[in-house]
């Protein structure tokens, strides 16, 4: 039954098996050359850019490259040699197929996700504790993840927002914001006098409060509303006081134009009576 | 008729047959080390991060994880063994062809759901019970499945969310809540008068209710409404007890304006009679 | 002319002809132990899976598993036979090319309608009678197929959804409904005095109607709107009764207030007369 | 210069020959087999159906399903002839590669059109002369179409949709229709004695119109609206005649509240004067 | 240097000469056939279904169905002689690879267009001169070519309209219109005598007006408006007619209902006066 | 070490050699002749095409094309010589795979921008100074490039449009523009008498101005608004000329309505008193 | 044990050698060949187009182009070289399949970012302090990268725009802005006196304002208001300086209408009195 066994062509099965050993040394040689080159080109690559970003964050982008590039070598280097051997790895992939395919569109999503958290790292678009606006979402970033970024809410709520939703980021803790006031005076009140009133009361403001960078000026007319003559008033403040410079600057130019006279008017309407 | 049998070439068979069964043997090893170095590798991933989660749900990660696994390798055994003996998978995948294009795209939906389900699970975004916004569905939570989340919304329904729908999870179950409550005042009335009595309800219903972690507090003039001067009370309080505080603030200052003489007022107008 | 017949080495063909009838005779084998094997897994799933659902839609399920097991096993067999005869499917398949890509994803539509159907079943997120909306349509539920769901909208429209277009299923006729009520009061009324006297017609109320389940109880302030202050009552009531309770609720409140002097308020508005 | 043509090897050319006749024969065999049973299991099939539906529909699907069975078995016969003679058939298709590719994403359209226009015709969901809801267009069916469906609007509008853009069908001629009304009575009036007029018109009305199936019933206060309290009436109608019974019931509950004294106000406002 | 002349092998090289020759003839020959065929089938296809369409229509329609049969034959024809002489087409189509994506994208657009304009030609769905609505597009078609159709939008606008947008078409250019009159009377009118009024207009505009087709009618109370009863007059007209007819009635009921003393009221308003 | 030299088969190398040879100056000699006939072929068809468009824009479109052609040749032609000398092409693109594909959908979108373009300029959709609405942008026709249209919006703004982003195409400078007024009269005054009125003003207006081509008419009641009889005057103008007509209108009509005492009525309502 | 090696067919080996050594001999060849070409193509490219653009934009673009350009040539090169020694590339590239298929769609974004960026920067499009509206962001652009353009809002939010996320770029700082004002004046006012008196005013602030370039002039009548005669007006001013003018021209206008006595009017409205 085993005869066979002896009109095996040895000679050619040896040359194969010894092809099929060099090639392996070869292989291996040239997978941990790559590794060593690549591993040294990444970190040369982070610490020359380390200057810029926080240690932490330079120490996080610097091992996600690392474990992506590991895992990836390691993936090609397997299907190297496993289409050595005549396990060809197209079947492997091909049995994979419609699973694979499905795995795929499932992987893609993550991988989108992961491409677009590395590049909201390493452009630091977001840090934790900026008050941001992405995918609609308003809040204080909690935590920046590769997968999913962290928004806290004003109203408490934290929302996940897996990192792919995350097209435009607005963030609001880059630098002085603005503060903008529209106050409607009465048609009947003098322009140039209560432009001179608020101005007065921009300068005070802007004298007493720290927080306050530019301005605050008074623009002149916005617009002739319905029933009141609006006036633009636009200053810069600290980053994150706007809210709180506004708040004081509208109470305090109520206050001014009270006192001058001035008229915040109530909606107008023009009544013609008939009877009927 | 079966003199054909003689003619087979049966030593060139013999050794076919011993080369393919060399490898059966080969690639039945393979298979059960790669098993049993993925399953201990999926059990001990799931037992070092296993302190962070609930018994519960790291049981059910491991076991979906384990399953997703061992059928995918079964897959791939199977798909290499066929081929072994020519019975080309290609052709049994190209067979299923047209077909599998359509089941490939209809097991994509499935896919994703799983993945994001699994994603859901392993992040703890949702908890069964609690307060959730996904997919435009509001509610409590019910049950994570691995293909459907179940979400009873406040009116009663229950919603079956298929968990590729979930985005954005905006969870309302997370931490302090915030209670914002805004109140208009008459142009006529003080200001600082109003801000000073609505501070002090804020104070006494802080006292006396537990719920209440954090102010509140009277921010200042939010906005000038067409009729009223709008001012801003902002508090936090216990997760889920945000409503019932501002129920409660809002009475308690309604109270205390009353009180005080200060007005909450009605739309305004000016009317200006013509005779047509 | 048909000397070419002699020359023929029937020999090799005679082997050939033995080496297919030999694979045949395997595949066959195959063919009929995978359909056995298959064909109990899925009777023993459904039949282990039973209990929990009832037996018509378990019969349903199981038999339509086996009808796309079955149908897709054969079209698997025959593509392996036909390709044992040189009768290359891909060449079917290719020849089928354009013509197939574009059924494809004709085809792609009916599986996606089939695989969301075979799930409602499956997870029960539908039964015939049940109140839902699905794809935008409000209605009665009168057949879940495969392909199409046909829903009976309040106005007496018959909606066919295909399946597919059903990815948010929100069921009105799992459990408790809640019944809520906003009631407006004027600003001059006593707040404590009100909500006395619709909770105590919330409590008559529900003493007397068996198709209230808790409460309703009065909430307190919900909001303060331009002309009145909104009082939120709120209770839960068995599955389909909700509009009735609340009906039932909004009648007895009107009369309470009305009995007790308490107004629910026209729109307000202060009228400043000035003369042109 | 001909020579040659004695140098070929006659031999094998005849067997080529002869093995390719085999094949032909043995491949139009085979067709005539399977058009044969295809043909006869699509009469049987719709045979078996044909109860449930109209004769014409019947015979408009079994020709169409002929047609379309016909013309790709032909196609796949073609192209398999056409490899036995070594007129690959794959360079074909790639010699068609781009424009093919164009086409393809052209004849999906078509075949997108083609399906759904099967099942709208098989499940019966849209029939000439229903008044249906489709891709945003409501109208009468003036034809349904394999490619397009023709849908006569209500302003005159004939509407030409490809059934591609059909996905939820809203079938308006399926079954008794609703008949909804809400009127809005003064906040004065005695909601007991509207309801009791109401049900008593209500019920003339039901005993004098044929076309009036259940009800129709007064429900009770279904709102409060800023100036009236709002009561539904509700019934069930013949199809088509729903819109009819709402005009004659909304005439004579108008009718008998004015005899009953019942006001339907119109919107109130309180002014309060304040002399600037 | 010319040596390896003599060594080729003249006698196989002459047998692949005549070979490809005779292939040559072969596929030329065939392709002759079937343009002629295929050229005969197109024009009796025209010529038979010649009757229902306008002869320009059906020369244009005839016309571009044979060049596009012709050219994409001649492009088949290339295609196959090419392999011939193994100038691999695949080659030349995967050397064109990426380019020929991005160009197979762009021509696919093209593609569409082709394809829905032969059908909207084919299924007569706009004709010159038509008032249709394609693609959010109102207004006259001045043309409709393969790639683009041009509408004249009634404010002078010329918008060209790719085909491919083109998916709902709805034409106002097809059979009798409708002409609707939605009138609001008083509350306190008689309801009867105004319809009976309104009817002996209608009759009398559309006794005098061949515009007319049918009605107009007066259908009943349709909706109680916040300060009017809504009556709705419905009728038929000539196509384009419709706007003439409505201004015509419009007028004649408003003179009519003058006459007769019937209100068509202003918005009302109850005004309940307080003192503040 | 250089034995292997005198081993190889120099008979069979030169013949390869020379076979490679012949095909490589067949191959140029096709190149050249397909070369030289494609541009004249494209040369002569805008020579022909050349009467119906300006000299500019026939040069641009020819260049445009000729580029593309050469190129295109050039691609395929390299391609075809690599593949002679088994430098294998599809290694090269498959090389290029991954990065090829991101390539190639970059690609797209700017041969998509061309193609788009291209149709542009060949159908003369939009000139330089055309008064255009394209893909949401208002404004003039600055510049029409192949990839981009430069358009100045009417305030100012340059809107830089991707020619793949136009897909509808509003072109406002092709033909005569209409001018519509629609003027509100009271409900009191005579409409007979206030069109008649209106009519005279709209031929004074249309013999004093030549901008005027087409009327303008007065067509008649148009509709009832709440306070207002609305009548519409409608009216054809030279391009571009419709606004400034429009304007003159209704200054010649306010004027003459003013004159023949009809009044354009302010919002009219109906108050009934009731003291509270 | 190593008996085989005297068996290989040295002779055959080296040959092989041989002809790999000539082949990569040749390849290196070419690619310095094509990359010295390459790189002196691009230089000269944007050196001879350097004169319209900056210096800085110019070297960033030549260096980017360069940078992709060798990428690419040594991603081709070392698959071709790999190739040669039969570790065959489709393989490798096989091996990152699934994980390829989901890097490629990653990469995609991203190269869908250069490619745009990469148009913008040689468009000119947006330039560093322009004032632009892209992805529905408002603001000034701080920076212009390769994949993400920065742009200040005005409120001071800093918004990171992905370049693939600009399709239209509206540029603010192209040229003269329009300065537009539309004023309601009252319909008992001369509207021939209102233009007047206006044109006066615009010349006043045209002849004293330098930022106005053209204008303003008063157009006539655009609207008439359901109270107000609207008049336009509309000038030209320096880019940026639009928004100061309309402020200066609403002033100086609104003051010259009250010295003339012409009234910007209030909302009117006619009452009708009725006691109920």
């Amino acid at each position: 039954m085993l005869d066979w066994i002896e009109t095996i062509d040895w000679t050619n099965l040896m040359i194969d098996i010894g092809k099929v050993t060099l090639k392996l040394i070869a292989i291996i040689i040239v997978y941990f050359i790559v590794k060593s080159i690549g591993k040294r080109a990444i970190i040369r690559l982070f610490n020359r850019k380390g200057n810029e970003m926080s240690t932490g964050r330079s120490k996080t982008l610097q091992s996600i490259t690392l474990n992506i590039f590991t895992y990836f070598l390691m993936f090609i280097f397997i299907g190297i040699v496993l289409s050595l051997f005549n396990f060809d790895i197209t079947t492997l992939i091909a049995g994979a197929g419609i699973l694979g395919l499905a795995i795929g569109f499932g992987a893609q999503g993550l991988v989108s996700d992961v491409v677009t958290g590395f590049f909201i790292l390493l452009e630091q678009q977001i840090d934790v504790g900026d008050y941001v606006t992405v995918a609609g979402k308003d809040g204080i970033v909690e935590e920046v993840g590769l997968r999913t970024t962290k928004i806290r809410g004003f109203d408490g709520t934290l929302h996940y927002v897996p990192n792919r939703e995350i097209t435009n980021v607005s963030n609001h803790s880059r630098g002085n914001m603005r503060a903008l006031i529209d106050i409607g005076i009465s048609y009947n009140d003098d322009i140039d006098h209560a432009i001179k009133v608020m101005q007065q009361v921009c300068d005070e403001v802007a004298a007493n409060d720290e927080n306050i960078m530019e301005g605050p000026d008074v623009l002149g007319v916005q617009a002739f509303g319905s029933s009141d003559v609006v006036i633009r008033v636009i200053g810069k403040t600290k980053n994150g006081e706007q809210f709180g410079v506004e708040r004081t600057l509208r109470k305090a130019i109520k206050e001014a134009l009270d006192q001058n006279g001035i008229e915040i008017p109530y909606p107008h309407q023009v009544n013609i009576n008939k009877e009927s």
